[in-house]
């Protein structure tokens, strides 16, 4: 057990904000300029799992589009309306609406808000160790080290 | 990877419910009358933790108060006001609050709704294994076996 004082609960949105915007080498982490985590789990001591309250305003995207390779992810919609784009295409999302990204399924997901207003939502994430994340669009590459993630290139080379 | 075709996203409230009121033996499943869940994350394919929709009617109860070995919960409270019981006593929650429950904390937690409108939460547990569950205000003690929770008095007897 942790002698960390934790609270017995809060109100999400006043939480801190993660300091670091993203983790991505550049130019990625440029691209989540207006994306906003606010870590939730951490704040009571979790750790088999994070939560985030994410914002992300008009334009901004959630990710960059992957999929995990061990790591189960999911989704819940609090306000506006953000474009959920897989494998499949595009689905509108709507508060109320939520998805699941499970492990290895080969088919990666991303969240843009292409509205005027912005878009809140949970994110989950499991920290199963092993991890690696594949991005079907960019040249980049990343797997769970200790540390945290290490991003290389398609072939490779380090960022 | 599962042939399993899940849906990309869906509304939440609108999930099938749980068909099983209650794994708790008797007496203490009865005391779950009023408590509605809609598990989200199975929906979609989702393995490493589980996600449910939970309605409280007015005088329902989460659970029985209680604390796991390995497991982690977080729940956000999406509408309604439920008290928050642990070992520090009352937090009268309202919607957008959050709290977490980490493993091993020793600290059990319920929530009851005393109120006379629905309360409507998201709640997320992993699926460590080895898990246990102590329940310090009933005569139960659970362990996570083949196939489910196996729940047991105090004394080791079985229900």
């Amino acid at each position: 057990m942790s002698d960390k004082i934790h609270p017995i609960a809060i109100v999400a949105s006043e939480a801190d904000l993660r300091k670091r915007l993203s983790n991505y080498p550049e130019p990625f982490a440029a691209l989540m300029a207006g994306r906003e985590k606010r870590p939730l789990g951490d704040i009571f001591g979790l750790t088999n799992f994070g939560v985030n309250l994410t914002q992300l305003s008009p334009n901004a995207v959630s990710a960059l589009r992957h999929w995990h390779s061990k790591q189960d992810e999911f989704i819940y919609i609090l306000s506006g309306y953000p474009t959920l784009i897989t494998d499949e295409g595009e689905t509108e999302l709507c508060p109320g609406m939520c998805s699941g990204f499970r492990a290895a399924s080969g088919n990666g997901h991303v969240l843009v808000n292409r509205t005027l207003d912005d878009v809140i939502y949970l994110e989950i994430g499991d920290r199963t160790t092993g991890d690696s994340v594949t991005y079907p669009d960019d040249d980049l590459q990343a797997a769970l080290v200790e540390g945290g993630l290490q991003f290389l290139h398609k072939d490779g080379m380090p960022y």
